[in-house]
């Protein structure tokens, strides 16, 4: 009963004969081992961590349980390829709306070989991961039955300015968010950006532990935030999760923060709390114009 | 009534017939306007920097004074040259110890050359500024009357690897610093480093900003943290400051945080609350041992 998540909104996609993960309905996600050690380094990654007494508790959520790994026919077809086995976090969602951001201002490090370095750094200067400290890696945003997902292909995605990233990240928690709308309403921000239980909180639950965590350093790792749009429409308490994912590249941190991964992480909090603090200020607003009487004009003067 | 500064631990040195900068004896230090526009833009930021309404008051005292410009002989005998005249921040202290941390795992930014991109690509790779997000860039460590300063020369500060910045910043609050030392008591710790008006509030202070404005990118700026030896041997409430400088490559944030500064700085902050912590166990054991009958070894069994 194996198949292509329907999710997945970066990385390599089991689809067309080609080597991607698989998931099944019980909730699991296949992922093939990647070449070049990169598939061995993401399992040792995954059985260090999950028997790391040093890692909190309340710091496991974010990332997706780790089961072990299995030999499975490749979705390619090449025949048996290990894979890592992972809690599917998207099974028993419907529509998600999903950001896949690649959190740090570099995603290279010293020990890799100068043409990894070369490749990392021209894709981090083209895109927003100098300037911004992270890049949006890949993306579905859900629109409504109609018109589906909005989903860019990797080449749009990966030509986003800061400014298409902040229109993504407004459009992520807004009632309308297609391409045409240019003032997306963000009225979803409160509920999914902010309360107890929102991304702002869980971004700011992770960036305590990395402004002390010294054990791992998370060179070109995912950072994903998703919520169902419709079950905020039909009223329910919506959840929105984040998530790590992607750790081939996992690094120990011999005693020094991960201020790569920190810093990013701190840039995307800020953008997180400014739409925040917007869609605050602009409901305030909403709410004065409506108790004003209504022969009074904008600028106060009663006709 | 100038003179080259004493307490210069980094930069150009106005000796030797060289161009640097200048101290008066009122407190006020003269850097002359450096080349390739660097001094134009450094001018610049202070001039916007002074009269920024939007930087609060508390934030002020972590940048130098500035007194505006000013036509002075260079100390190079080259003739008249435009000087910031700024304060002096070591001006009134006898003896003190500082150390110049350049902020940033990336000392370059997008929009310089490509030989200034390459030329900082290398340094940062080369020395602690990719691995730990900050670099030491100059120093001094007053030791004592007799001694003097523990002041090493630049190659030798430019090898600095993770374990020489961590040995320096233990240094920095030991009762002996001096190089033979190998394990050096950090007895100091707790009034320089801790403390309410010590140097890890500072930075905390300094970090809280850092976590918000999204007016100014600090590239290569430095940090340098000081305080009087002296001072607090002679029992005196020890003042220790943190103070940023060398601002000719600040760009504007464009509403996106400096996460390259901020990220050093948490590192940074790190390796000072850990030796600040170290400190504080080992005066609880040191305290512990006092406590115990003199006839008892270490391991509890009375002799």
């Amino acid at each position: 009963m194996l198949q292509a998540p329907k999710h997945q909104v970066a990385g390599h996609l089991a689809s067309d004969g080609k080597l991607g993960p698989l998931v099944d309905d019980s909730g699991r996600f296949y992922k093939p081992l990647q070449g070049e050690g990169r598939g061995s380094k993401e399992l040792a990654f995954y059985e260090t961590f999950s028997s790391d007494t040093r890692v909190p508790d309340h710091i496991r959520k974010f990332f997706p349980v780790f089961y072990g790994s299995q030999l499975l026919e490749a979705s390619n077809g090449s025949g048996l390829c290990l894979h890592l086995v992972l809690q599917d976090i998207v099974s028993g969602r419907i529509n998600p709306s999903i950001i896949d951001v690649k959190i740090g201002s570099r995603t290279w490090y010293p020990e890799a070989s100068d043409d990894y370095i070369k490749k990392c750094l021209e894709k981090d200067a083209r895109t927003t991961t100098v300037s911004l400290g992270f890049r949006i890696a890949g993306l579905q945003l859900y629109e409504g039955k109609e018109s589906g997902f909005w989903k860019p292909g990797r080449k749009e995605v990966q030509s986003f300015k800061v400014d298409n990233v902040r229109s993504v990240m407004r459009r992520f928690v807004s009632s309308d968010s297609s391409i045409g709308n240019e003032n997306p309403d963000c009225s979803f921000a409160p509920s999914i950006y902010g309360g107890p239980a929102g991304i702002l909180e869980q971004l700011l639950e992770l960036k305590a532990w990395f402004e002390d965590q010294t054990t791992y350093h998370f060179h070109s790792c995912s950072l994903l935030i998703l919520f169902d749009k419709e079950s905020v429409l039909k009223g329910s308490t919506p959840v929105a999760e984040v998530k790590l994912i992607d750790f081939a590249h996992v690094l120990e941190g011999k005693g020094v923060i991960d201020h790569n991964f920190l810093g990013g992480l701190c840039s995307l909090i800020k953008f997180v709390s400014d739409i925040l603090s917007e869609s605050k200020e602009s409901s305030i607003k909403a709410n004065e114009e409506s108790e004003k009487p209504h022969n009074c004009t904008n600028n106060g003067n009663c006709t």
